[in-house]
């Protein structure tokens, strides 16, 4: 598999590239608008052609490149079936196999920081977008977030994966890369250590987060899949 | 391939089983809910396991056995997002190409007699679901049915297919099993032969078909995968 992280500055995203290398097939996990050149470059350098791009979930935080993707390269945009994103191609629920090439993902419905947050989950690695975060959790104060709901998720979809099942978030302030179930659930101080339910909820209400700096373009950019003045 | 067609005589439905070889993972196109514990029996015997249910369309005549497998088999269900079977798993759009093993199919919405019918297509064969019948067409006057829309399907979606592929029909009711685009194109008495869209919009008009035999039971049934009380 030939796999790549990338990381853009502005907002502190990460995306996935994700190839098979005897189909030479691809798919990105959040692409960002903005940085849709440099992935067809990268596409290009190794040869791989993008069959899809998936949405962990509509980001308030940066605008998606699936719209500009689909134009240049006729990819295909995947997002669940709750997210509010009408311009998507595929529109998946929990459970729901995909297959790229040789490369094999099952969908999770981690809902909680949005309704229509998934996890996209391979033998040996899932890719948590905003639900999961590297010592922490995706915030659940706007977009029909609920913190109950994104304890349930997390402990129930997530860490009842493999321990060693590498953790590969949507966003990192701090410079982490990844992680491991077995690790967040030891140290992630908002939900691991044994957190009850009750703790996670009070401390996600504590925490008076500000208000999202590109939630008022990024929102509706991303519901038309990034193709808005904002996005295009 | 492995590759079965299936016939239910009392609704003279055409089921569809594709198995890839290499992965033993399969599909089922347009399933019969009463025929399902001899899919499950075949599937086993074949050594396979049960990936996707994929309708071409939200039935009139006959009861869907997605929800039924699905509760067996734990496959999952596919449908066009504008057929309105919101119990459907994975909701596709024109285009979006599916993967089962080594199995490629790609999704060409080919609405008329319904809003929500798709063709599922390969490299060698097209399933035309109620779109294309073999010296036919399926009727227009239902379930978001035109006859005009009908027409742009067949003629830019299926005709513009390479001449030799194999046309596999959701019903046949003389016996018929497979046909090709260029016979269809050649000898259809109401779309090939050169017709045109005004002419086929009259012949349709003029079928004066009988109302669907089973529709009152089968669309709501359908609408929930079959998991109602007629379909369960």
């Amino acid at each position: 598999m030939l796999f790549r992280q990338l990381f853009e500055p502005e907002t502190s995203t990460y995306t996935y590239l994700l190839g098979c290398e005897r189909t030479r097939r691809a798919c990105l996990i959040d692409p960002v608008a903005s940085e849709v050149p440099a992935y067809i470059d990268l596409l290009a350098s190794l040869n791989l052609k993008l069959v899809y791009t998936m949405e962990t979930h509509v980001h308030a935080d940066h605008i998606t490149g699936a719209g500009r993707l689909r134009e240049a390269l006729g990819s295909k945009s995947v997002v669940h079936r709750d997210a509010g994103a009408m311009c998507a191609d595929l529109l998946v629920t929990h459970g729901v196999p995909l297959q790229i090439g040789d490369l094999d993902f099952e969908v999770r419905h981690t809902p909680g920081h949005t309704a229509g947050c998934v996890s996209y989950v391979m033998s040996d690695r899932v890719f948590t977008g905003d639900a999961l975060l590297i010592g922490g959790s995706g915030r659940s104060d706007f977009q029909q977030g609920n913190a109950g709901q994104l304890y349930d998720s997390i402990t129930g979809q997530l860490f009842t994966l493999a321990p060693d099942t590498l953790v590969y978030p949507g966003h990192d302030y701090q410079g982490n890369t990844v992680s491991t179930i077995k690790q967040e659930m030891a140290k992630n101080p908002r939900i691991g250590q044994g957190r009850s339910r009750e703790e996670f909820i009070a401390i996600m209400a504590e925490l008076k987060l500000a208000y999202p700096r590109f939630i008022d373009q990024a929102l509706p950019a991303n519901q038309s899949c990034g193709m808005t003045e904002a996005g295009a």
